[in-house]
């Protein structure tokens, strides 16, 4: 069965400039797939010109007349400009032209158009952001990374549900573990909205395995940590500080004088192969959970290589149905939902 | 004048073999400072052979009979315990007979039994902890760090204030910057306790900046970073996992063969330099802030050069009269908290 992708070409730091020579790459790799790019027309043609014959039949442009900006507000995005490539691209998924929906743009738009075209499945309240992340093990997915601010303890343990869908279908993995993220301080084990999804996340039939503490993420305690938006997105963005600080420091200390430089030069190799285990690029994409529909957000700065592990991200997630299999494990707790109503 | 700390000797992961050496040590270095031993005399005793006459004069021990355990309950330090080390440290401070307490021990117990004993100062209603982290630019400071879970909007503007006062004392800054940490969605800029949180920040007279985001951290976009302490606890820890998975990941490479073992004899000297940079044992001693006292926790697994960092961050505290100061911050700010109530 061919997956065909929808494609938001205006999306991103760099547009389509990266985002056409990746979808070409990526279809180059993945003869099952096909795409269709979304976009002005007249910007996406010079970038088609690589498209070789191996490629005919499995891409078409979609012309798409407006783009939503970085700095666009989300009402800008649902309201004024109706065709933007963002809303055209979620249009395609809706109408069941393609099996899921990659964009590189605005979060907040992406998130509100997505919703409002595609709609949330049934029982998911909020639908949720999720990444990956390198650990010591392997990876593990954390959501939700900023979309919901102020969850209740019944939004966490959809999370729960979705996160662990998103492992099933990405990494074949039958009962991936569950942690709830918490804080491990003695006396005062989390705040209320925490402890109340501890407990409906044990009656949730998931692989939970209890309270996480942020150490937690980069151990590789469980498959995925839940936890709300605000706090998913501190952790996040911290982890990207804290990242880029180190390998500042690295750079000046292998700078620091000609001993130091010719020091460098012989441990480059090594070096490479570290940075190539913790590269982003590698984890670029994130899933926007709980909609009717695969959309995956790339990092605006992905570069072509980044770009494309979306991409392929989007087509498993919609080769194992992802949706559907939310769809049916919230269906098997709903009643346990519906008790803590 | 003369700062006497008195010091729990019995806390951490090592008790007196560390401690005892570690308090010397610093004696030695700070000619103006004396310290008060606190622990089970016996147990003490071996490790002073090595006070030497120099420090003659300036060091006393204090009996305490029994000792809180790591995993003992607040409630056993508080109510059970009252002969333990750290119950009779944060005497001593109270008594007007130290200037400073410094301990290892349990967080939790040490925070109940220091508020219990001191008291917090007026105005405050929630003590916090704060510590310094390595930044690009230098080091910033951030609180809370888990003593407090459900903050209202006032206790977000009180530890604004602790912290800057913090650094003022500790940096000898005029006007540390103070950053609100927030996350960065175009449509949802944080939750409603951070944004109320940041029109009292503005009101505050502090030299504050604005919302901060995670990456601003490492960044060193500000000098005191607020936040509550379920958002700083995760922010930390998840931190610490991560410096901990880059170090792993960089001595696996280097061990992977031959070749790059000895490229690691070549690069050991930039890689030690670097990581003296980011040394956290240089960033030992958290403060918790906001009691009649000066009071310094040390990591539990600290050693001997990490926990003299501790005690000098004590001294320095104490010297410059923080907890006044802090009082004196808040009465200036009185009358918009309670504007605020």
């Amino acid at each position: 069965m061919t997956i065909t992708l929808a494609v938001d070409c205006m999306g991103g730091d760099h547009g389509p400039a990266v985002v056409v020579p990746a979808v070409l790459e990526f279809l180059r790799h993945d003869p099952e797939c096909a795409a269709i790019l979304v976009g002005r027309e007249s910007e996406l043609t010079p970038f088609l010109a690589h498209a070789d014959g191996v490629l005919a039949g499995r891409w078409s442009v979609q012309h798409a007349s407006e783009v939503v900006d970085m700095h666009d507000p989300v009402a800008t995005a649902l309201r004024v400009k109706k065709d933007s490539s963002l809303r055209v691209m979620a249009n395609l998924v809706k109408e069941g032209r393609a099996d899921a929906a990659v964009s590189a743009g605005n979060t907040g738009a992406l998130m509100a158009v997505s919703r409002f075209v595609l709609k949330t499945l049934p029982g998911i309240e909020r639908p949720a952001i999720a990444t990956a992340l390198p650990t010591l093990r392997g990876h593990s997915y954390v959501l939700d990374l900023g979309a919901n601010v102020d969850c209740a303890p019944e939004h966490l343990l959809q999370f729960g549900i979705m996160g662990a869908m998103l492992v099933s279908a990405l990494e074949h993995k039958e009962r991936p573990t569950v942690g709830l993220l918490n804080i491990g301080e003695e006396d005062i084990k989390g705040n209320e909205v925490v402890k109340r999804a501890g407990e409906l996340l044990k009656e949730s039939g998931l692989n939970f395995i209890g309270n996480v503490e942020g150490d937690d993420i980069y151990k590789g305690t469980a498959d995925v940590v839940v936890c709300d938006g605000f706090v998913g997105n501190v952790a996040l963005k911290t982890s990207e500080g804290l990242a880029r600080m180190i390998s500042t420091f690295l750079r000046q200390e292998f700078a620091r004088n000609p001993l130091t430089r010719l020091a460098g030069l012989f441990a480059m190799p090594v070096l490479k192969s570290f940075k190539a285990r913790v590269d982003p690029r590698r984890y670029n994409g994130a899933s926007l959970l709980g909609l009717k529909g695969v959309v995956v957000k790339s990092h605006g700065s992905a570069d072509s290589f980044a770009y494309r592990h979306a991409l392929e991200q989007a087509a498993e997630a919609a080769r194992q149905k992802l949706p559907e299999k939310i769809a049916a494990r919230m269906a098997m707790v709903a009643p346990v939902g519906m008790l803590c109503d």
